[in-house]
């Protein structure tokens, strides 16, 4: 028998660190699209730990963290299309998905939000992540008004085509452990924004705003970003990764082959050998 | 244009009943499943107001409520395969639905927050449900752990297939304007429990236990839930309606004819005219 899972990969737009003696409650505020294009664990007793990443052994740090909370040895494959290091938080939806697969395979059943604070833990003690978790847990497009495993969360209806162009890698770590005081007063001016007009265009415009105020946009994405503009659409930076995300067919009719996806509704769910039923 | 949510059914297992003098903090807690079959509501701007369910003329009060709230003409129509009155939480469903594509058509911007608290707010009112909107906000299968449109919620990780059997209504606004002591008692040691154990089997367990505890199990349901534990299966009554639930293939193999289902993990969302993307 096998546990499976399924978790959305999530584009940040803004963010503000928040950081706290427990890792439970330390993470960030912030807004963000869980995308339809996410990452599958599945999970197998065994009788030594393995863990393969797209089919090769790897080393995920907070999946480890996870599993050593669990104890009993078991062999778990993490497969996704999305690029790792590109900000789509692919270490996070590793994490919580490993941690949603191995209870269930295991019979050591957790409630879903016991699962999102241990997911949420290991990513902030590894640097991993501070906030991909709750909104990978969560789907659709997620407001995260307070951080920590069990932050308040509001979102913004929404529904349509989402395109992404991956022009490289920003090392996380490195961000989150430099000086954040910058970032942070633009992610919560951002905030304020977005809860004033909670739209779809409010967020991409806010986190527009908030690449450049925090000093993160590279030339490479702001050229993509003022290239869909000229061509009538929107796009913003996904935080941290230097990855151009637009609405509909923004990338598309700029001239770019960005990859479609769609927003994900349904957030981090068990899933069947054959679907959902 | 046109404005159109999807909203899961939702089947309540076992809820206490918490009274306050705001109606958003009034509310229940408990558990229950959001399943796949749900209520369509599409909306569009209008002279004169007009509700159609199923292409017929309605006045579901909840929903006069939400479209008071915006104050300019729509109209309103909400589909759904769902019996009505049956315990789906159809009135929840088409009350938080109308809010979503109200608010979209209109571009009068929300947050999901606001509208399920719109929502909430109009089925308590109107003696219509307790629980059923945050519950199909949220989708999957949702235990509400405090009462009102902003309540602490978790879940249970689950997925696969559900039968339900229709076999009569009951008066949701009967049993809630009664004395719910007792009721209310059982509630929270079913919750409890399910804290404990958070599984489906234990959700199944705790609500057989509450409708017999609550007074509420009809003959015509136990015996159908008799039937499908004799051919080793596991059902529930769905409060409030003479409904019986099962999980996998229970009513089929004890010889009824369900109708067949699966968990809903996505939750109430905005759908384009031709899906998601």
């Amino acid at each position: 028998m096998a546990g499976r899972a399924v978790v959305p990969g999530h584009v940040t737009g803004f963010f503000s660190v928040h950081r706290a003696d427990d890792p439970a409650t330390t993470g960030s505020t912030g807004a963000g699209i869980a995308i339809a294009d996410g990452v599958t664990v599945t999970v197998e007793q065994a009788d030594t730990r393995t863990v393969e990443l797209n089919g090769t052994a790897a080393t995920v740090d907070p999946v480890e963290t996870v599993l050593d909370a669990f104890g009993t040895p078991v062999r778990v494959e993490i497969e996704t299309a999305l690029p790792v290091g590109a900000g789509f938080g692919v270490s996070g939806a590793a994490t919580l998905g490993t941690a949603m697969a191995t209870a269930t395979v295991l019979d050591e059943p957790r409630s879903e939000q016991t699962l999102i604070e241990l997911a949420h833990t290991a990513e902030v003690k590894a640097h991993t992540g501070l906030g991909d978790v709750v909104a990978q847990a969560r789907g659709g497009v997620p407001i995260r008004l307070a951080p920590g495993a069990a932050g308040a969360l509001d979102g913004i209806p929404a529904t349509g085509r989402i395109e992404y162009l991956a022009l490289g890698d920003l090392s996380t770590a490195q961000v989150l452990t430099d000086d954040t005081t910058r970032l942070s007063a633009a992610g919560t001016a951002a905030l304020d924004r977005l809860r004033e007009t909670p739209t779809l265009d409010t967020l991409f415009d806010a986190a527009r705003e908030f690449a450049i105020e925090a000093d993160l946009l590279t030339p490479a994405v702001r050229e993509a970003i003022t290239a869909v503009e000229a061509a009538g659409g929107t796009a913003m930076m996904s935080m941290l990764g230097e990855t151009v995300i637009a609405r509909g067919t923004g990338l598309s009719d700029a001239g770019y082959e960005p990859t479609v996806t769609g927003i994900d509704h349904a957030g981090a769910r068990l899933t069947g050998e054959s679907g959902d039923f």
